[in-house]
């Protein structure tokens, strides 16, 4: 329950942008994941950034947990609410707010989404490259910290977002960052709030980085005899520094998945998806070299194409993966992991995951960003089956352990939220305690997104 | 002064390594720069982290100042003291930690030079990126979130360092990072400690990320009829996604100096330096796209190179350029100016910025990283002449006012230290505030290089 003068004042403010419909509770308290239920008392739709600085104004004086929410497809429970908490939905939030394509910037915000950013860019020549599969709030994925297909080249939102606007807890309005390509002045304060899932504060605006829509793009499919073929190919393309612009894994069971949703006849066999961006004359000459480390190391015949329709539809069946992975057991739900580990450790990490995947007895198709060292496997159970969730989340476990132990992190791209909050401990150690020292400066009354990323 | 117990839990600790001797004090209180002597108290060089959490107890129970030092190149006197204070030497701890050529990656003490990081790589095909001209201390250079050179193919030390080891005011040691490509598992502290200037912590180990040196690199020199065809060619290149490596630009006065220095004779001109590197075939073809970009705004005849030691004497040039200006007026010393600005608004800042030069009187040629918006004004004055001093100070601060007018930065990579702290209020406004909040949180006593970066 929200305090009664509370809810007088975000009803006034908001008039009906202001709800605590029994629908748009349940709405905002489900996420794509398998966490239960967890609902807000109340949900908030803003439409500016004043706006937001009144409600968060409003919550800092009746003590309101704060939850932001951009198109809930997070995976670790970071928008998960309880009936103490208000959930500000950013999805009326949702314009350009400015486009300076010779500094090829864009500043947008929140809700708006990724595809729509694109859009808007169509007639620039210039494209915004984060792409983690589901058509994420801009603001959610800078929250997230996350990531994709493209980061092999492109980097993650650590390195696309280059100045925020964001409302503190205590309603102050802050910017961080230049709109210069470079600066050393004072503490990296972009960086620290991407990846702070809304626990430092309520991100307003974003102003992202572009890149230039290559001349010749060039994508395709390669099927390989192992795993670790694959993954040799990708070490070597790294050293020799082939400027891959995608590089996806997907495991035999995954192919088996892709055949039966997306009706396709791929050879039943881990393949690589991946896609070159260059110049005309650089793109041919990397593919060469792209075909001969394959082979190399055990590639099959490849599948090519520089049609945008063949490029759309082999990205569209790795988007869906999870879809398709889904339908491959009726009526199940999914446990999502997601380590990523040191390239070198790639192989060994999923081969041993797989293992221990064959051994639960669960179905857990494989498939990753492997230019990223970073892969998820999809544990399928049934949702009225105790033991199969059980299972699942102690594979998923025993995952995080094994990234831990190879140099790498609990979470790739998916973030903390609550799913990933028991490893911080054995990953970061006392740099914890100073995420907490953090939090505790910026939020002295826990009133972002209370219970998520550090401990509580 | 530091208390009489501090001092003899110091040498009993270090024996020969902590010194209070007047040559030790004196070498540590100069910078490169402009400012006055500011020396501590005593001079400790640790050797391992160990040496280093023991130091920092000793000195947070007598609440001595602890200033970090890597090489002295810093320029804005973030390495200034006084005599209640303590600088930390990291001289003595210079070694390679760990090499990691799967993982293109690096683990470093912090007193290791960029030069020394180099040789150690000779026979692994990989390179440390980073190159701001001086030989630099590594700890300094992500300290300072240096750049330089090579910042617009490769990024700043904020993109060039993957994992920390710090340790904290309480002489806490933490860990940042991981040694995965990428990492949603809470804020990014890497990226909090890259750039806060020993105000948060010392920094005692670094992992660095490398790069393969690639198979071509081509280097040369170009005369423009105007300073404005120069970065219109530049903004082209960055349009069309050529990937320069280094892209420097000088202007008239700094190829006098040059020409006078180095016994070069180059056209009394505005010149751009680049580097582009690739496979042979690609080096070839983006020179030629390089080449007509430059043609159709004004560049002259080309100078170019393939040979490393014409390459080696045209960076050599380049990174003496603060000598060779420094020499151009006998006796004088320099107030090194650094701003950032968006790079549409280069040609316009630079115009400005030498107008207001020419106006003043002193001597101040212009240098910079055109391909990232950064350039130095190098102004030089009689250090026996207040009036000049106070003009050339005048002459930075307007430069700065210029950069933020123009949506950039005070400092693109020297660093804030205390001669830009008067502009932070300006760039950042209540953003500031929070950085001291985080100062406050991390250090409460304010020991960890107090007076620097953030608000008194």
């Amino acid at each position: 329950m929200i305090k009664q003068n509370a809810t007088q004042a975000l009803r006034q403010l908001l008039g009906d942008r202001f709800t605590t419909s029994e629908s748009d509770r349940e709405i905002h308290g489900r996420s794509e994941s398998h966490f239960d239920l967890m609902s807000p008392a109340a949900v908030a739709y803003p439409t500016t950034t004043d706006e937001v600085q009144r409600i968060v104004e409003i919550c800092a004086r009746s003590d309101v947990p704060m939850v932001g929410w951009g198109t809930g497809t997070s995976l670790e429970a970071q928008t998960g609410a309880d009936d103490s908490s208000l959930t500000i939905d950013f999805s009326q939030m949702n314009k350009i707010r400015h486009i300076d394509p010779e500094n090829m910037l864009i500043t947008v915000d929140p809700g708006i989404t990724r595809k729509e950013v694109n859009e808007a860019l169509r007639d620039t020549g210039l494209f915004f490259s984060v792409d983690p599969g589901a058509n994420a709030s801009i603001g959610g994925m800078a929250a997230t910290r996350a990531s994709g297909t493209t980061t092999v080249r492109y980097g993650t939102m650590r390195d696309a977002v280059k100045a925020l606007e964001v409302v503190l807890a205590d309603g102050r309005i802050i910017k961080t960052g230049t709109y210069a390509k470079k600066t050393s002045a004072g503490y990296d304060l972009t960086a620290l709030m991407v990846g702070s899932e809304g626990t430092l504060g309520l991100i307003t605006e974003l102003t992202l980085k572009l890149h230039p829509i290559p001349e010749a793009i060039s994508a395709g499919i390669v099927a390989f005899e192992s795993f670790g073929g694959a993954v040799q190919s990708v070490i070597e393309m790294i050293q020799v520094a082939l400027p891959m612009a995608r590089m996806e894994f997907v495991d035999t069971a995954t192919v088996q998945a892709f055949n039966a949703y997306a009706d396709r006849n791929m050879p039943a066999m881990p393949h690589l998806l991946f896609e070159l961006h260059g110049s005309e004359d650089s793109v041919k000459q990397d593919a060469e070299t792209f075909g001969a480390i394959c082979r190399e190391n055990g590639g099959q015949d490849f599948e090519w194409s520089e049609r945008t329709e063949d490029r759309t539809a082999l990205w569209s069946l790795r988007h869906n993966g999870y879809y398709a992975i889904l339908a491959a057991r009726k009526g199940a739900r999914a446990v999502v992991t997601d380590i990523c580990v040191p390239i070198s450790h790639l192989a060994d990490a999923v081969e041993e995951t797989r293992a221990d995947i064959a051994a639960s007895g669960l179905m857990g198709p494989i498939l990753g960003h492997v230019g990223d060292g970073n892969f998820h496997s999809v544990l399928l159970l049934d949702p009225e089956n105790k033991v199969e969730h059980e299972t699942a989340l102690a594979l998923s476990d025993r995952m995080a352990q094994r990234a831990l132990a190879y140099g790498g992190t609990c979470t790739g791209e998916h973030g903390v939220g609550i799913g990933k909050k028991k490893f911080m401990e054995a990953e970061h150690g006392p740099a914890w305690d100073v995420m907490g020292a953090i939090k505790q400066a910026l939020d002295p009354h826990n009133l972002m997104n209370p219970g998520k990323l550090v401990r509580d």
